[in-house]
């Protein structure tokens, strides 16, 4: 088996911070949760057998596209953040839903949208992207849409579902054989994963409360008792919500490595696992400043995702995370422009081009 | 369907804390890992289908017994705790082996070995127990167990597993009626539950590093969902490992149960849930005790649990707890003596019923 070449290990290379742009806040985790009518009423007819008119032809103008994201652009603007890496609704992926044939061609009409939305809205949005995944299909079935999304549609980054049961966890672990060559392609095209599950079909686990947090305490904890990054060197995945429990838990982690005669965690698995900012309180946030290296951290809302409410603690909204990432007083400047910048363009390599080359231009004019 | 009584809250009682007993510090959870090696060959045999010699006449000594628990004795004493509350091995109870029967007959042998050593060490040991949940049996078949265990035994709390299947998830969440004949009891008896999983058959879920962390978010989120503590008003559950991911997440549960239009968690649910703190570093314990209130935390370090070793930033054993909750200084004394006492008391009444009676014949000689 092939596998992506070794070599310095693309995380660790210098931040592309010294070049001459503006500085900007990204959030790498953001849904497209205001979707038009027209898609559910798609997606309805689909799983009933009936997906005419074609995948295609769902008839959103881009007008209706651009009124949809219309509150993410209001919350860009209020909260002061520039960019949002955007990809379809994370529980709308529902792997476990219909068959695989359906999934392919529900992924292409969802990336599809994501697309028109960051070719209409270049400033606001990048593109990432689902995949293709059903349970018991292995995972290189998703290759060619992967393909597609990040060559032909210039996404820069993918969620990939580490439990496509949507709950029951049937399927192996990220560490199995099965994923490498997934892997493989992910290292090719030099995008980062975001280990995001969907929908819940167990009724032990809400969705937005158990499952999402969940997956990615697992997916830490098997990367922790594997040695993938020895074989993919360059793989870059970024654990969402804050990486569940796993800050919290910090102390628990590095006694399991150390248990299991692992490197420590900073050499075993920070210079490919990142985790995002999703978290939110500022305890919580500060926790995460406390425990985890300021390299490994990107700033991320998720916001219009699943908690939308205003704190009667604070009177701000839950999902303003911009705030505490602000209040957190052990974050210096340079820290601050790690986690909102400089590590998302190192992680994403492929939006760090289109900031570039975007600069580039608008300096040209 | 008779529910308990309803009535003043059992954990709103006020603390058992202005009598004359010596200040002491009570560790709520420990499991018996050290247990001799014909507990396990019995075991062997008892999954081969071939348990003779019975169950009873495993051969153990009380010396054996004795032996077997100074690793938790001298750490006792170096690390300056007194009383540990006792339960069988959480990985052994394996809920998924064997059938119901072989299930009912391993619960009696454990829960009895937990019940020698809690009378020949009672200063030293409180026992609580392992109920013989099965996949897809009703929990009401607990029950002659769990009165066995309480009325019998003496033990002042259980451990209920909420996913008996082993990682599968396969049975209904703690908030269904099929669990509601097993909470009345508890409520009659006025004993807690520690929501405890056991070993994980899951390959995506390693056990002390996933299942057990997930089991505790899953828990408390099925409890948010529901409105569990409005028939049961008496019943207690402890969440351990520091209920899992959810201080860590506090904003997204508080922004969770404001969207579903349930009262304030205050409320909602800490008048029956509470939290142990283990959890094997300082910051995760200093954010515990800066979100959760402190009559919601009851100490515990798990020892000779999940993680036994040196942590090489501090020089001191990860699960060195006591440690952690000593160096909080936004903790004031009074605070340290309900997390490292009254609560227990509180939360487990027979507990605090035998440390009451001891007392008092202490003063009787």
């Amino acid at each position: 088996m092939e596998i992506c070449r070794a070599g310095p290990n693309a995380p660790r290379k210098v931040p592309n911070d010294t070049q001459d742009t503006a500085r900007m806040i990204i959030d790498i985790h953001g849904h497209y949760t205001t979707e038009p009518q027209a898609l559910h009423d798609f997606r309805k007819r689909q799983l009933a057998g009936n997906s005419s008119p074609p995948a295609p032809d769902l008839g959103i103008s881009d007008d209706e596209l651009r009124t949809s994201v219309e509150p993410q652009l209001r919350l860009q603007k209020e909260r002061g953040s520039d960019l949002t890496i955007f990809s379809p609704r994370a529980s709308g992926m529902a792997h476990h839903l219909g068959t695989e044939a359906i999934g392919i061609e529900w992924s292409r009409v969802c990336n599809d949208l994501i697309h028109r939305i960051s070719t209409l809205l270049p400033g606001n949005f990048a593109g990432a992207g689902q995949l293709p995944q059903h349970p018991g299909a292995p995972p290189k079935n998703c290759i060619p849409e992967l393909e597609r999304m990040v060559t032909e549609l210039g996404f820069v980054g993918v969620n990939l579902n580490p439990d496509p049961s949507g709950g029951y966890w049937t399927g192996p672990p990220l560490t199995d054989p099965d994923w490498y060559p997934l892997y493989e392609k992910l290292c090719e095209l030099d995008v980062p994963a975001m280990i995001h599950v969907s929908s819940s079909c167990n009724p032990n686990f809400h969705f937005t409360g158990a499952h999402y947090i969940n997956a990615d305490t697992t997916a830490f904890m098997q990367l922790l008792q594997g040695d993938l990054f020895k074989d993919f060197p360059k793989l870059r995945f970024v654990i969402p919500h804050g990486g569940g429990a796993v800050p919290f838990h910090w102390g628990r982690y590095r006694g399991l490595a150390q248990e299991m005669k692992k490197p420590l965690l900073a050499d075993h698995l920070l210079g490919n696992v990142f985790f995002d900012t999703c978290v939110y309180h500022l305890p919580g946030i500060e926790l995460l400043a406390k425990v985890i290296p300021v390299d490994n951290i990107l700033f991320a809302s998720e916001m219009l995702g699943a908690v939308k409410g205003i704190d009667p603690e604070t009177a701000h909204h839950y999902d303003d995370v911009k705030r505490y990432v602000e209040q957190v007083e052990m974050l210096s400047v340079a820290d601050r422009r790690k986690i909102f910048e400089t590590n998302a363009r190192r992680v994403y390599p492929r939006l760090d081009a289109k900031l570039t080359a975007r600069a580039s231009a608008d300096r040209g004019h």
